[in-house]
């Protein structure tokens, strides 16, 4: 896969690209990533990327002209027709499944946008708008690095066996929160490991995952109970829960913190 | 305002924060960022921060001490109670609202995690778990600097007048998406800006901003709009542009691309 990056600050994907499962990946050839400045499409002999709003307003107004330019020169070489995805809190809020659909393509272009915006004509070039969240941030370079990690990590090879056969939260059609890991030492200060996971019993640890994972989701996250296709048992189990509960918040939002003793 | 990134991989963080604003940020004295590599806590002498998870599976769950330890050499240097933040995606969504709670904190700690989770316990660690999205990294290096970029933009002085007087989406009690915006040239390979742009009335300028903004979140952001407080005429408005659509999906999920000839 070839991944680039339209940005007016290409040093930015320096230290996040150098280092641990995406260093790799460029190492071992499963993905390949470009940086290139759209400051060296402008025309004039400022370099001018940004103009003042029409209409009036403050801030600049990123200009159509040297994106344009950046990514007709991306397509003049492309062998395949590049997929071009917009950065921008006005776009589809990015998750697991966008990720996983987007690994398939063979290259992407990210452009960055900074300053207020993008003028609204360089939309046109996109094939998709992505935001990372509901969140205002300096510019798409950060949201381009995470996208473009959470797509690397899917590429066949990028993860060792171990961690590839291993169920990620959101990643299937059920989107559930992990359940609660622990390794040594047993005893921690006293905050010991649940005794179920030293008991050797596979059956039982696997039936106790799965119940403290669906008591996670439904005290942290309930918007994604919807989604799970449950056992009738299940559905007691998180009733049982919910009727404990007279408040109705999620832990977090309570006290922001959350140790369940151990059973 | 100091922050402090607790990480197997403080190199990581060179590029996103030796840039633009939050390079500026720096230099000007309104915040400091420190990374600390949290393996030099291990207590072994192989430096190990990570062992197999109790109960079997696959990959590696970081070891409670060093990161207590680290936590715990912070907490007994620090002036004022610093405010640990855990980075997993079992937290709650980061959202522009907890950006702008979070600023107000004079020391916050973002603990960086890796592999495939924590021990349970250093959970006990944080006064608030936060998640950037429902998609996976491999570590919580680049959701900690998406988060910290996002409360150093707020911190008084870090903007310029011009930018700090921009209403952000998301930045009030409404989210509402923006309006599009459009700078020089007024016509780009005969995508031309809206003539009401060019017509030097203000108050027109406005209402058609406020009307596009309000309609582009309509049909992109559907989820945003019961929280706005809208007049009868804005409501009337968006009910007009539902029933003109049959298929009720926001643009970008049907096409991937929207241009709103100019009027």
């Amino acid at each position: 896969m070839l991944i680039q990056f339209l940005t007016l600050f290409p040093e930015m994907f320096d230290g996040p690209f150098a280092h641990s499962m995406i260093k790799r990946a460029q190492d071992n050839g499963l993905v390949k990533l470009e940086t290139i400045n759209f400051r060296a499409y402008a025309e004039d002999r400022h370099a001018t990327v940004d103009d003042t709003p029409y209409g009036g307003g403050p801030g600049m107004i990123l200009k159509p002209e040297p994106i344009f330019k950046a990514v007709e020169a991306i397509q003049a070489q492309a062998a395949t027709k590049p997929y071009i995805i917009l950065t921008t809190p006005q776009g589809e809020i990015f998750h697991q499944r966008i990720a996983v659909e987007l690994s398939a393509q063979p290259h992407l272009v990210f452009i960055c946008g900074h300053y207020e915006g993008y003028d609204e004509r360089i939309r046109t070039l996109a094939d998709r708008e992505l935001s990372i969240g509901d969140y205002i941030l300096t510019g798409g370079e950060l949201p381009a690095m995470v996208m473009a990690e959470a797509i690397i990590r899917l590429l066949p090879g990028v993860l060792g066996d171990p961690d590839a056969a291993r169920l990620d939260s959101f990643s299937g059609p059920e989107g559930i929160l992990d359940y609660p890991q622990y390794t040594k030492p047993a005893d921690f200060r006293g905050l010991k490991v649940p005794a179920i996971l030293l008991s050797g019993d596979h059956g039982k640890i696997a039936q106790w995952r799965r119940e403290q994972a669906l008591l996670r989701t439904a005290r942290r996250r309930p918007d994604l109970l919807a989604q799970l296709a449950l056992t009738a048992k299940e559905k007691e189990l998180i009733e049982s829960y919910r009727l404990a509960r007279a408040d109705g918040q999620p832990d977090f939002a309570s006290e922001g913190r959350e140790y369940d003793e151990p059973d």
